[in-house]
């Protein structure tokens, strides 16, 4: 672990570091095949059965059933942001969509734009997105209702799903895929770039219910056609190799140290330590409203934007990086999401209080 | 390098040993960062650095001016099929194809499923595209003319490109991408998909002449737009951010030992090894046309099915690996990217000659 600091980073972010590890050992030669992962045919016999068994371990660690399909596709939530009105809408009904920050309304506009009816139900717009509006549900005519669970760049989280009845609910998990349990009975299709709870960049997972499949028109671009990715297993065409192999090993490394359970516990643990550090004092004003609030990441103000710059900078003095908060919030915020340790989290809090004792 | 063994895999396919040992060396700690680059923010100074510098790397291999641009894209070639009528078409004209093998069809296939309209122009397909069709020439109503200049599962490549005139030439080049010299006042833009020359899957070269950057429409899926990448240097959204990586160490890999026409001799030397090993005896019979004939992929038959797949299986026992050829034309075939050392081919043309002793 010389050398390694703790990485803050909204995404691509901090992995675990067994699976970095792994990575480094079967760089050259992975297995005993004589070569590594990425330089093997993803017809092979070996690339096939890690695509098995990444299929199933992605729906097993929170218990979903065979009547979905884990995909492994390219584009991340962008790309998604088209796939969803391209293979879900219906004839004379609406796309609903749900206004909680940046990329939940690049979902909604990228809808709109390609000529899709599709409709903003909610939005936290007028307070800055620091809460996530409730009493949510779909409309009479909606072909999906759609989500961002977890909004990164303002710190806020859905706490429960709504109820969307026989309306799919469809989820962009980016940010907290697999950071608690969740009832596989409530959605429609879940997608997540795996950029940072679930591996590296350039990988997207999608959880779909197979009964929606049949909805996917032959007319849209088959590399977003989810039918056509489920009938091929994600082998349809060339697929990220790389970034599926990471995905197993970190779906392996939830499931090693005793499963999603373990996780959450982890994680609300974590987040606990560093929301009492910020509530506990007047220097700190957390953005997000206490009943909205991210398990995965934390967004605060100081006293002045001077203060921020100097906590900042003075952080990534002391091994703590990638803590300045997006434009849109300002201030400071921290990414904890699954790999991130507990010491990584105690050792900004202790530099929170320093930073305090030595600026307050 | 022990372990290690010859993999002529059609792709995802060998890569330089000294680039996966530099990636195994810093997958913990990129460059004194404290964390790996699959872990780094794509907007981090590191990564925009990266992608800035493997913007010009892949333009300035063959010679690329400023009028030209790379980006960074995902979906590969599949993707790329939709993405170029979408971005290249023109109202009142078509697109035209030409016909060379699976890929080149599946291309032509996709713009038609889309709803433009399409042409195919010249087609091998009636001597299962044993050859590339001379007399290539677009017609007045082209809004590009797109090739395939090296076909994968047939074993023919382009000796040279068709003189389009003012009608873009859009190649997809995955398969052949930088093995040999090409002049860049011939194209309008080139893809590729970087798994076979150019580094791992899941992520896409595309190089454009910018003036073409003006057809992309806004009504497309952002993922695809052309013009959006180009504004954004190809970090609109999130990057496959290893992908970019590997390409930008293969790229200094061709640059260190010397440039693109180095990496041109040492093919034309691996292939010629081959072809004269196969044309050599009566046992061996190559697939394609010897006019048309491929430096990367190189295709031949055995006199019996029994006898091919004897040829797979012992080369395998032999630490050769992936000969088998694709069903649409049987037989054997040997895929020597830019990253096959020559030892790979010789151990091959070695193993040939001992099977043809043996069984002919």
């Amino acid at each position: 672990m010389s050398g390694r600091i703790f990485n803050f980073s909204a995404g691509p972010a901090t992995l675990p570091l067994s699976v970095l590890e792994t990575i480094q050992a079967e760089m050259l030669d992975y297995k005993g095949q004589g070569m590594s992962l990425i330089e093997m045919s993803h017809r092979s016999k070996t690339f096939d059965a890690l695509t098995v068994e990444s299929e199933a371990l992605v729906r097993e660690i929170c218990g979903f059933s065979e009547d979905f399909q884990t995909l492994f596709v390219q584009g991340g939530a962008t790309g998604q942001f088209a796939a969803v009105p391209l293979n879900l809408s219906l004839e004379g009904k609406v796309g609903e969509y749900v206004n909680t920050g940046s990329w939940a309304n690049k979902a909604f506009k990228e809808a709109k734009q390609l000529g899709y009816a599709a409709r903003e139900v909610a939005s936290s717009a007028d307070t800055n997105h620091d809460h996530i509006p409730s009493g949510l549900k779909p409309g009479r005519d909606a072909a999906y209702f759609h989500v961002t669970s977890n909004n990164t760049i303002f710190g806020t989280q859905f706490q429960d799903f709504p109820e969307t009845g026989d309306v799919p609910l469809v989820v962009d998990m980016s940010s907290d895929f697999y950071c608690k349990r969740i009832d596989p009975g409530q959605f429609g299709l879940i997608y997540a770039g795996a950029q940072k709870n679930a591996g590296p960049s350039g990988v997207t997972i999608v959880v779909i219910r197979k009964d929606l499949l049949e909805r996917s028109p032959k007319s849209i671009p088959s590399i977003f056609n989810y039918k056509t990715f489920a009938e091929k297993n994600s082998l349809y065409n060339t697929p990220n190799t790389f970034g599926i192999y990471v995905v197993n090993l970190v779906m392996k490394w939830i499931r090693d140290q005793g499963g999603i359970d373990i996780v959450e516990k982890a994680n609300r643990a974590k987040a606990k330590t560093l929301y009492d550090a910020i509530d506990g004092t007047g220097f700190y004003k957390a953005h997000a409203r206490e009943d909205s609030r991210s398990l995965m990441n934390v967004t605060w103000r100081l006293p002045s934007e001077d203060l921020e710059k100097k906590f900042v900078s003075e952080a990534l003095e002391n091994d703590l990086s990638g803590l300045k908060g997006h434009r849109s919030v300002g201030g400071i915020r921290a990414s904890i999401y699954n790999a991130m340790p507990a010491a990584g989290v105690e050792a900004l809090v202790g530099f929170m209080r320093e930073f305090e004792r030595k600026n307050g």
